[in-house]
């Protein structure tokens, strides 16, 4: 088995020297910016856990790289100025900071839809659909968070945050071809990272959570979604010692 | 064989009466505000296309509108004021200025993904395959588009719009069952409709073809583009008179 830092290696390889389609032209630079960057942490869930069920994490790849394309996507477009308005990102210029607004549209366009061509490399359509559904859910998410019309904050994360992240297993499980009557103790742990991600997420910016439950609380929170995480986990009867290690790495993440 | 016009009408009651994801909640007003409207010509050929080649007209609906849905998410996005900065589509607000850039970006990336999961409804992937390489042809274009890089017209216009208008038949000839290796003689076809679609409407806009041949020569041009098409569809060993009759209405629309 291989380490989550094993998997991060193998995704951003993947991820940087992905060939994009030729069509896009000089639009690849702003694509391959916006792409670049992040702890691909969606993309090492996807093959830590395509590993657990039996397959090489080399074939979860594209589905891993699809999944990192759309969070870029959902990030390049979110800091727009008619969205979230944000100039930097990971410490650098943010995409439409750095190439213009209308570029960093059309990068984001072309984000998305590469992700589709690459969870469409698969035989099998149920990796692109599952992508698409949890894009949907997200942007449903984006759509609440802008206009402050979300009913609750778990509903806000469970689709802003929640949706990719239960995909990242979700898309791992039709790759290693895991039944579909046998993926449910699988979902029943992808479902709980997105809460555990955001938590910590927070606690690290002195947000949300912390802001709406004060920062003891919120750590408490984090600490049993990741406690709910290695229980769902316990419940697979394979080899789930990566997953589990990555469940306490985001519960303990510093950055 | 049902009539252009009666394709129209089932492509115009699927569209209008689509089912959305439910997360996208209250974002659904603007996604089926940027949906409206138009003359569903991708469709029309799409259904058309998928009758002539022995299908059920109605089995080609979802890919059809997945056509539409992709010519309506480019539609909202380019219109954006970082883009083409257009107010107005079809005598109407367009999607931003009705309801504002965020709320439009964010609509036109919710067009996009329905698109594929329309096209995903279908046993085989490659129909939304399909989709995604014509999609990100199109985006390229698009960038040419704003940026004044495109090498030649004929290039341009290839991608912005050629690449959906063969998709168009594309899409077809797979839910249609047409093996790979006699959907040649369609794709020729389908391959002039974009140009000839492209030259008619620079001629009603007195733009494009017209300012840079002048619209004796682009009348011409539209007129070689129609026989092309047309000779491309006699060399078809099936009946293919409606599509004919969509190639001539393409060549003498006024509007």
């Amino acid at each position: 088995m291989r380490t989550p830092d094993e998997h991060r290696g193998l995704v951003e390889s993947y991820v940087s020297e992905l060939a994009l389609t030729p069509e896009l032209g000089e639009l690849s630079q702003s694509i391959r910016y916006g792409l670049a960057g992040g702890k691909r942490v969606r993309g090492v869930i996807c093959l830590a856990t395509a590993e657990a069920a039996g397959a090489e994490p080399e074939a979860a790849l594209p589905a891993a790289a699809a999944l990192e394309a759309v969070q870029a996507f959902s990030l390049v477009h979110d800091d727009l100025p008619a969205l979230d308005d944000d100039e930097l990102r990971r410490g650098l210029p943010s995409t439409w900071a750095r190439f213009g607004e209308g570029i960093a549209v059309l990068a984001g366009d072309a984000l998305l839809t590469e992700a589709f061509r690459l969870a469409l490399s698969y035989p099998t359509p149920a990796v692109a659909r599952e992508l698409a559904q949890a894009t949907l859910g997200m942007i449903g998410g984006q759509y609440l968070d802008i206009t402050g019309t979300a009913p609750d904050e778990q509903t806000l994360h469970r689709l802003k945050t929640g949706c990719l992240f239960s995909a990242s297993v979700g898309l791992a499980l039709w790759v290693a071809g895991v039944p579909e009557a046998e993926q449910g103790p699988w979902r029943a742990f992808g479902d709980e990272l997105g809460l555990l991600f955001q938590i910590v997420d927070d606690i690290l910016d002195d947000d949300g959570y912390v802001l709406s439950h004060g920062v003891e609380r919120a750590r408490a929170l984090a600490d049993e979604a990741a406690a709910r995480a290695q229980d769902r986990l316990a419940a697979i009867d394979v080899d789930t010692s990566v997953l589990s290690d990555i469940v306490a790495g985001l519960a303990a993440r510093t950055s």
